[in-house]
Order: structure tokens, then C-alpha cells, then sequence
């Protein structure tokens, strides 16, 4: 399943604001279709962002628009995932856009698998593992980092069971990711975001991976929850694992210096259609939240297992 | 607002399945018709099921019933509330099940008074407050638990704000707290239930009031979440309180022997009436679950506020 491709010069991208009811495509013939895209979350996750935005800075150049215009544009897409800055300032600096494009989509495919492979090696037959979110192969081109760790201990043989959390506010988890493992028939079960510390404390959960939108000093951003998913592993001493590749390491920055995106109220305030509060209502959406290093047991990268930096 | 009355020989009950949308009212005539109502959670929240519970044991008196018969089919309506066992206990050792069923009504509003009394003497000026689910007037005869706590202190001119994580599976944060607070003009905002840790972790949120189902040796037993909420409150120092009368505590049980309810699968898989998740997925959905002693500041009773037991 490959989340987007570049197919007659256009980005072809999967629509995840449609699964699971649907699988459809969204074309992206320009730039701006690619930024609307980003935007409204057709195409999510950190790595699959970023891919994306190499292919919009590819139409960009291919449309002869001004590259820095561009470049800026796409930057201010969503301001937190940082392999959105790194994918648009490798791409601004080769020589062939489109080629650096699909070169780091080839990339990110064999980052993956790389990431599953260190990864499976932390998974034990037996193990139930809990994943917040979707950090899966609809978060990157293909195969996925969170859940590519849990792809490649199962493809090995390892019987392995996994829970995913819904991840309100928009239910990624529920939607994405229980998708994605069904596709390929590894056990799942669903459940509400505030289960997850009970089920630990019934040592029902053995492991905990998940992706990162940016990992800096000190810690590691990710959706918003993974802070109390974390603070729970910690207290019931469950291994809390990061996938992700180096693309999302910002070596210089403090983790705690990150610019949290707000979202909008009405990703609360409807749900499935329906209006789940009182007319009016007011609401704090933080997008992402920061887990601080000390709760990180470790992080796989495409490079091996490393500690929080 | 009264979330139930005894009117004309029959239980009236607001049905909150439909608040916030509509404030409609479902009236029981015998004692099936509360069992009904607990079990569907047109009326929730321990002491609310505890005053209607005494109800339907006096319906059944009224009706010429077998009293153990009525008894034990009410008890078995909703397995985890202490205040269900108690109340049908407490009515059938009485000489007339409606009078204790009345004397039970008008305690329940005292008791909450008394509660909101001495908790609003841990709320200052400035202070926003966390709540999780709904320990409200709609989940007692009148005036709330934790929401009485917080009502209290407005009531008294204290400047504070108020935050109601939504609940998932349910969503009674979202569709009664905000509404309860909305009703009395108290500043209140929705948060998805994964946000609280990191609104903790900025500093926005100064005291955590909740609700309890159950308080035995070691513990709490409230909605599910409670404890993840608990553990992001001691790792940020922020003081967590649960607000609850004394019928709510078992002395002699510990609380780890606590019966977690297991709620249908339906609760997580719907909202708003749209399928979240794909078709056929299995979900684990716990009702409540356990905060260990060591992670409460105070419980706050009708007699003052004292240590958990």
C-alpha cells in the first residue's frame, strides 16, 4: 500500500480523510493542491508529510513558480512537523527537484524497513503492544515506523497482539491504524484514549511504540496524548518505544521550544458528524504534546536503537 | 435542577442520553422501568443511581412485590456503584421504602451542600479546575460532587475557570459538565481527554476535582481515565481532589477487589451516531477504573476533607 505516488506528473495521494469507509485518491496537479492537502490532513504523519511536500516543491518547479515563494508556503502548511522544513530545504537545495523528490521516496521506504527491523528485535512473542495514533504506513510512503516495528516482529513469526487507542480528536488510531492492521490480519483491538493506563495497570500491555512528529533535545513531540500514554508506561515500568527516522531529529533545538499547532474547535466539537457538546462551546485543541526523555525507553531509528537525546 | 423527582407515585427522571440537545424527561412507573433507566444511563453518576434506585425498591413496595426479588434485580443493574448495593440495602431495612426513599432525596442535596462547603475552601481566587466525566447535579438528586465543589466556590466569588475533559467512551464531560456549567454561567472550556497531561505540564491547570464510584481500602474507583488524569497530576504537582459522600465508601473491601464493569463494545465503536472505525473491529472498554491512594490529595466528604483510606 503506498500512501502517495507520483504518477504523470501528479502527486497521487490516498485520501485518509475518507478511510476506513473508502480508499480513494487525491491528485495534487500543483503546489497549492499539495499545501490543501497538508492542510486539511489528506496525507498526515511526519514522513509522509514530508515526502508530500518534496513533490509540491517538484510541481512548483515544474510550473516555473518562484521557488522561495513556494518554499515558504509549504513551510507554513502545519509548523510543527519538522521533516517538513528538512524535505523542503533538501529539495530547495538540489539541482533537480523532482529527482531529490523521488529519491526520498524511495528513501523513506527503505528507512522503514530498516526502523521495523531494529525494532522487531525489542518485541517478544507474546507481547501486546500498545500504539497511540497512526504512525503506519499512511504515515509515511509506505510500511510505516511505529507500525512497521509491529509489521516486521509479526512477518517474523512472532505472535503478537495490538491495541490501538483511538486518538481523539480525530481518531486516527480508530480509523488508520485498526485499518492498516487489519489489512494485514494482525490481531487488534480497539480502545477509548483513557483506557490505556487501566490496561496497564492490569499489565495487560507490554509494550508501547509510536512515531514522532520531531525529536529534539530533551524529548520527543508527538500527537497529543502521548504524554499520558507515556506518564502510565512509566508508572507501570511498560518499555515506552519511539519510531522514527533521523529526518525527524532537530539535534540543535530544545525539545521544549517547540511551537505547539492549535487546531480548530469544530475537530472537538463534531464527531462523526454530530455536535457532541452544547451549542457554543469553547475548546483547547493542542495538536501535539512533548514527552520529556527521562519516560522514553528508547528510539528506533533506521540506524539502530539510540537513547533520547 | 433536579435530575430526578418523585412525582405522582412515579420515579421522573431527566434523561440525559439526550441532553445536551434536549432536557426531556422519562418517568418510571414500576421497578423495571428503573432498572431500565440505570442500565441505559438516562440516569448516571453513583449518587444519582443510588436515590433512584431507593425509588424503584419503593415502587416495587407500592406495586406488592417480592422485595428480594426487587432488591437483587436492582443491584445487578450496574455492577461497580457502592451507592446501588447501599441504597437497596439501606430502603430494605426500612419500616416504609418511600419514606426512606424521600429522606434519602433530601440527604443527597444536603450532603452535596456540605461537600461543596468544605471544597470550595481548596479552590482559590484564579484557579482553573480539571473535571473528568460528570460528577454533577446530574449525577446526584441536585447540586453535584465535584461540580458542587466547583459551584461553591463561584457561588462564594472566587475567579475560576473551569475545563471538562470530554470521556470518552461516553462523552458526559463534553455533553453534561460543560452544559451544567453553561446553565450557571461558570467559565468553562472542553479539551479532548488526551490533552489534560499536556495543559498540566504548561501550567494551565491549577486543582483536579473528580467524582468516585467507589472508595475502598487503597483507593478510587472512578470513570474510566480518572487514573490517567491522576498520573498527570502527581508528575506535575498539581493537587487532585475527589469529591464524594460517605455513602460512596466501603471500609472493609479493598479497592484492587473492585469489579470493573466491561460496557458494550457499541460505546466506542459509535459516536454521534457514525461508525468510528472500520467495520467488525473488537474493542476492550472498561467502565472505570482504579486511582491508588498514593495519587489523591484529599477526598472531599459532607464531614470535611479527610486522607483516602
Amino acid at each position: 500500500m503506498r500512501t502517495l505516488e507520483w504518477e504523470n506528473n501528479k502527486l497521487k495521494l490516498i485520501d485518509q480523510t475518507k478511510l476506513p469507509d473508502e480508499l480513494t485518491y487525491v491528485y495534487c496537479e500543483n503546489y497549492k493542491d499539495v499545501i490543501i492537502a497538508i492542510k486539511d490532513m489528506v496525507v498526515r504523519g511526519a514522513p509522509a508529510i514530508g515526502v508530500a511536500a518534496a513533490f509540491g516543491m517538484a510541481l512548483g518547479y515544474l510550473a516555473g513558480e518562484d521557488m522561495e515563494k513556494v518554499a515558504s508556503e509549504i513551510k507554513a502548511a502545519r509548523p510543527t512537523a519538522i521533516n517538513l522544513f528538512w524535505a523542503v530545504d533538501r529539495v530547495a537545495k538540489s539541482e533537480n527537484p523532482l529527482d531529490e523528490a523521488l529519491k526520498m521516496f524511495d528513501e523513506d521506504i527503505e528507512t522503514n524497513l530498516a526502523i521495523g527491523k531494529y525494532g522487531s528485535e525489542v518485541i517478544e512473542d507474546g507481547d501486546t503492544i500498545l500504539t497511540h495514533c497512526n504512525a503506519g504506513a499512511l504515515a509515511c510512503v509506505d510500511y510505516g515506523t511505529a507500525l512497521g516495528v509491529i509489521r516486521a516482529a509479526f512477518n517474523e513469526g512472532k505472535d503478537i497482539n495490538v491495541i490501538c487507542d483511538e486518538t481523539r480528536p480525530r481518531g486516527q488510531g480508530a480509523s488508520l491504524s485498526v485499518w492498516e492492521m487489519q489489512q494485514e490480519n494482525i490481531p487488534v483491538k480497539l480502545i477509548p484514549d483513557v483506557a490505556s493506563g487501566f490496561l496497564m495497570s492490569q499489565n495487560k500491555i507490554d509494550k508501547v511504540v509510536i512515531g514522532a512528529d520531531r525529536i529534539a533535545k530533551g524529548g520527543v513531540v508527538n500527537k497529543i496524548g502521548s504524554l499520558m500514554v507515556a506518564l502510565a508506561a512509566n508508572h507501570f515500568n511498560v518499555p515506552f518505544y519511539v519510531a522514527a527516522p533521523l529526518s525527524t531529529f532537530d539535534f540543535e533545538a530544545s525539545v521544549f521550544d517547540t511551537e505547539i499547532e492549535e487546531r480548530s474547535a469544530d475537530e472537538v466539537i463534531y464527531y462523526g458528524g454530530a455536535r457532541i457538546c452544547p451549542e457554543g462551546t469553547e475548546v483547547i485543541n493542542p495538536a501535539f504534546d512533548i514527552v520529556p526523555k527521562e519516560l522514553v525507553t528508547g528510539i528506533i531509528t533506521e540506524k539502530g536503537i539510540i537513547d533520547p537525546i
